[in-house]
């Protein structure tokens, strides 16, 4: 028998094979060139670990047990796969922005598409990939989009929904472009820019986007949809911070990026703003952001970022985020504006962020 | 006294401005450089000639005086706003796609946006410009979709209004997948396949769409939408092939492209398409697409595409789309699905289009 865990993996992964197939199905009628390109990026989107609408559909039961009604959960597994095609489409324009071709060391979409016809991909190769990835990113949020437009609810319902999706698609730009422009050099790398792009490019979509979905449609009150839209922004700062720390001081084995590829690419991190800040980083800054950094350089780098203060700084910023989470929810609860049922779901989620290893 | 063309761009211009200085004072809660690439995106959106949304308001206009109805312009004005806001989009992921920093002889906003620090773009602006217009792109086309979604119209027209816009987007994008298939040498440059991608990348969204939108916010029947779909259609077509011989053949001071540049950049059109199927072909082929081509070669590879017929098979096309829209409205007016004053703007449209000459 499934776990409630793995029920609703399966009725997540029914509901986007379902979008899939549906596209699919229109794409076909414009060629088979268009309709192989929804076949890939079908197979990519399914292969996800579902995190988002798991999240969404955990609290969305949670908060629909304390209301005590007898809530719509079709409409909650629709929503639940539109925020993972939302999530899908800014991963195909943020491998495009990146120039990736890997994602958790197998090809994406881009490798796939572009290494089509066999050999090491050329200039034309790589042009048609992005470009299908741009258009298929495109193609993706206007689904997302459509399918809160379209959600089987309330008047008042629906409307709270597309506001949250607007405000969610803004600010999750937002932090995409400050990212781009602190890579680019067009923005100044200090620690208060890094940490509220990491908040606007990580944790409102992957943390409060799910969280606050499931409040609008188990019926909660916009208190609620606050509170847990300001756990989800702590968690989700503290995920990305994890994130971070990982890839420059994780095992490589576990997380499955490649090791030290953040200092390659010169990634302004809430790490390498600390670390300016430092009498270390002359010793960093020749190194950081050189594509041909060895293993044995990067591992001097890390060492450098690890007596500077960097990593703790980084572990404590965390520890921070979790407490400023847990400090919300307790207010939430002791207000009751959050059952104990809502609560216990949360510290289920903050825990398992805590005890993160990957 | 503004006449009644001059009302209608007022209007809408408004109802556009009005949508970016919404959007820019949101994004100047997330610092200065997204808010200055909203203003740029504004400057950039509001110096089109808004075809689209006045041939949506114009429509609107006929078919609701033949309705009789007192129908709310408001709405329309609000939807062909954000019918000019799909465009821009496409424009932005377009110009992103074809590596374009010029559009009609002035920097576009990647131009704008490369050039931001004085000297020749670098890689780094290149890539910072570029970026910002896929995530422009993305904020565009979801604004552009939310305002569909928040139409204030009566369910069943929304429930049309959505059908309509996922049909559009997904036909365009299909359209421009081909476009850039052929380019990358993806997609094989048959007739028929160009005569397709052409119907799908530009008239569906710049002609089918704003008829039908009209039609569907005038309370009009399905039959009537899909008899202006398919003069849409055949209009648009006609529209893009004109463009096609005009950046050929035409004359470079009233269209306003580089004169050439279709032949320099191997552009895959129904004039090249008939021109590989004759014995002029040979004489063309090491030519075609070379960007280097002087002016004198690309007048010697214009003569041949004239007298192989390449021209007036193409100018034939044209003439045909014409009559097909013509006799699709005759049919229309003849079972009375469509007005007398219905039938007098879309004929005056045609007439535009016929008499067009940049």
């Amino acid at each position: 028998m499934a776990t409630p865990q793995e029920e609703l993996g399966i009725r997540i992964e029914e509901a986007l094979r379902q979008r899939f197939a549906e596209r699919t199905a229109v794409a076909e009628t414009y060629g088979e060139s268009f309709a192989s390109l929804w076949r890939a990026a079908a197979e990519h989107a399914l292969g996800g670990k579902l995190i988002r609408p798991r999240l969404l559909l955990e609290a969305h039961r949670a908060l629909s047990a304390s209301y005590g009604g007898s809530v719509d959960s079709v409409a909650a597994v629709n929503v639940a796969a539109d925020v993972e095609l939302l999530h899908y489409a800014f991963l195909l324009h943020d491998d495009v922005i990146d120039g990736d071709l890997i994602r958790r060391r197998r090809p994406n979409l881009i490798g796939v598409l572009a290494a089509g016809r066999g050999d090491e991909p050329g200039d034309a190769d790589l042009h048609w990939a992005r470009s299908s990835a741009i258009l298929m990113g495109d193609l993706l949020l206007s689904t997302s989009l459509l399918g809160f437009a379209r959600a089987r609810v309330s008047t008042g319902t629906r409307v709270r929904l597309l506001d949250l999706i607007e405000h969610t698609i803004v600010e999750t730009v937002a932090g995409e472009h400050t990212d781009v422009g602190l890579s680019d050099g067009r923005i100044a790398p200090d620690l208060r820019t890094i940490l509220a792009m990491s908040t606007y490019k990580t944790a409102t979509y992957s943390f409060s986007l799910p969280l606050r979905a499931a409040a609008i449609l188990a019926g909660a009150s916009p208190e609620v949809e606050e509170h847990l839209a300001a756990i989800g922004r702590h968690l989700g700062l503290a995920f990305q911070l994890q994130d971070d720390i990982l890839c420059v001081f994780g095992d490589a084995a576990l997380h499955g990026k490649d090791p030290y590829s953040d200092l390659r690419e010169g990634k302004e991190t809430a790490i390498i703003a600390y670390a300016r800040m430092t009498s270390a980083w002359p010793h960093i800054e020749g190194r950081f952001g050189s594509l041909t950094l060895s293993d044995d350089e990067a591992a001097a780098v890390r060492e450098h970022l690890r007596t500077c203060g960097a990593e703790s700084y980084a572990q404590s910023l965390v520890t921070d985020e979790l407490a400023a989470a847990s400090a919300v929810l307790r207010t939430a609860e002791e207000s009751r504006s959050i059952s104990a049922e809502v609560a216990a779901t949360v510290r289920s989620l903050l825990a398992r962020v805590e005890s993160r290893r990957a």
